[in-house]
């Protein structure tokens, strides 16, 4: 049947082969593929033909056979908790950026903290053959991906330890953080204080809250249990816990908030207070410079954290054959005011 | 030769196959096949025995290998500018969310604003047989996408219009939204505002220096060609720009920044002052309802953007036959302060 339309509509299947490149070449199947693998046995003038006709037709080589010829995909995957977190940002483009000298595509996806959601993509980006993961587990067993890792998927934890197996890791020193963070509010003559953290199974909020009570045992301040606030970090959570906790006869003097999402709510909340609050917040925030008085914290290095573990995996990719290892990274405090402030006299 | 190490290290191509299955639950590999694709023609049994077969071994089906059989892959790709723009954090979520309400995979990557890198990353996701890209273009020139195009390869631009080729879009109504923000600090009494704004090639920057001329000329207040900034947006040129303009005899009296990262610039620059300066910038930032005085914004909706872009991707992939479409989304003016402060008096 005579074609009358002059383009017509996209659809799946209709992508042009090397067959068809084949024959307007007026060349055989293997010389095409000689070209488009860049094989030697073709000669100049060939290949010229080869190429017109691989540009006149837009001919793709198809990767996915690639794939199941050469085993490797160049391709690593990487597994975020929250694509609007603004840490993962700096983090994400730190492993891409080690991903691209390595000559690899950065395939992307978010487990929105639901560990069956972290399965389901991990497995995906298997199935699709990725050379190497880098994962921020949502979940807390990963015996799931131990075919995978047998199969020769490297795979690197980030942010929090893979559980129920054996691997690499990179993580912040998150108790030595927060330790340092509450030891910097006991300093400025605070004995009464708050802590405003993530759910208690999430490996850094319970890492954090460690530092919390350990600074405080070192300064011999005993922790009243109403003062540890562990849950969901949404802003309608903390902005009430908060307030309970600055409220009653004896309210806190001062609030460690175990997140960059807790700080925010908590400058909200204190910015409508007449009495000031001291506050130091885990996470850098944006801005935090800008706020009077700034906002103390302690920091994390995302793009650090994302190189190295960057690094780690490619690594293993090149055949580094050392047993599991975990990087642990230091935090820093940064000074701003928000975290000098004395206790309200009272 | 027997094996004497229990668990062999790691390497490509020891994936555990259907044969393998096959032998191990006792079965022909057309039967494996069957239980694999959940495909009739296997009795209870049969399929409890593969099915164990497949759990002992750790087998996964491969999904390189299906892409060949069915064309489809189940998998979008998104090409963004910068993955630590936090502007992109809330728009790939919303492509992500529509893209698993489709059961289909999101797939991430960025061209760090760079044309070729932009190319090189839409390719190598055609290459892996995406089903559809939303791009975030850094280049003006998308004609090397034309046959992936017409093989079927759904693709929505967004932000910014594609180049050279038809092609759905979504934007923000740029030119409207920074109208509009002029137009605000012009009715607070300002006649001489400065315009801060990216390259001038990019499309949005364009737009928003257009609305800015516009919104001059409707309030007849001449414009001083010197008053109007364009370039790469980084904090060094952004706050020797913001500094120029503040300085000589006739200083601008307000500030128009052309994108969120313009604006962080410029608070810095304007915190060290002490005459107050009012500001309007493009995009909403976090913690601008915070600072003293809040920050007076045009804010885009990332979210409905990326929504209303992968609403556009998957109804073409649903077979959608009308023409290519450019969707134009509103803005909004929040009122926080800093763009209803008076001009300084001279």
């Amino acid at each position: 049947m005579a074609q009358t339309v002059r383009r017509p509509a996209p659809r799946y299947g209709n992508r042009p082969t090397m067959k068809d490149v084949a024959a307007r070449a007026g060349v055989g199947l293997k010389t095409v593929s000689r070209v488009v693998n860049s094989e030697p046995g073709v000669t100049v003038e060939t290949e010229r033909r080869v190429r017109e006709a691989i540009d006149a037709l837009g001919f793709r080589r198809n990767d996915s056979a690639r794939v199941l010829r050469k085993g490797r995909t160049a391709s690593v995957g990487l597994i975020l908790e929250d694509l609007a977190d603004p840490f993962y940002g700096p983090l994400s483009r730190a492993v891409e950026e080690v991903a691209r000298a390595h000559g690899a595509l950065l395939i992307n996806g978010s487990s929105a903290e639901d560990p069956e959601r972290e399965r389901e993509l991990a497995l995906a980006l298997c199935a699709r053959r990725v050379d190497g993961l880098v994962v921020i587990p949502a979940g807390e067993d990963h015996r799931y991906l131990e075919p995978e890792i047998a199969a020769g998927v490297a795979t690197v934890f980030v942010d929090r330890p893979a559980g129920g197996i054996e691997a690499d890791a990179v993580l912040s020193d998150n108790a030595g953080g927060a330790r340092e963070g509450v030891a910097h509010l006991l300093a400025h003559g605070h004995r009464r204080i708050g802590f405003v953290g993530d759910l208690p199974h999430i490996h850094t909020a319970a890492e954090r809250l460690r530092g919390y009570r350990e600074a405080m045992a070192e300064a011999g301040a005993p922790v009243d249990e109403r003062w540890v606030s562990m849950g969901p970090t949404g802003a309608e959570r903390v902005a009430a816990e908060a307030a309970r906790l600055l409220s009653g006869p004896e309210p806190v003097t001062a609030l460690f908030a175990g997140n960059n999402r807790v700080t925010v709510t908590a400058l909200r909340v204190l910015a409508d207070r007449e009495e000031p609050v001291a506050l130091v917040g885990f996470d850098d925030i944006e801005l935090g410079d800008l706020l009077r008085p700034g906002v103390t914290v302690v920091a994390q290095d995302a793009a650090l954290i994302g190189r190295t573990a960057a690094d780690l995996l490619f690594g293993r990719l090149e055949g580094e054959p050392a047993r599991p290892r975990q990087v642990k990274l230091p935090t820093r405090l940064i000074v701003r005011g928000s975290g000098e402030l004395p206790p309200a006299g009272r």
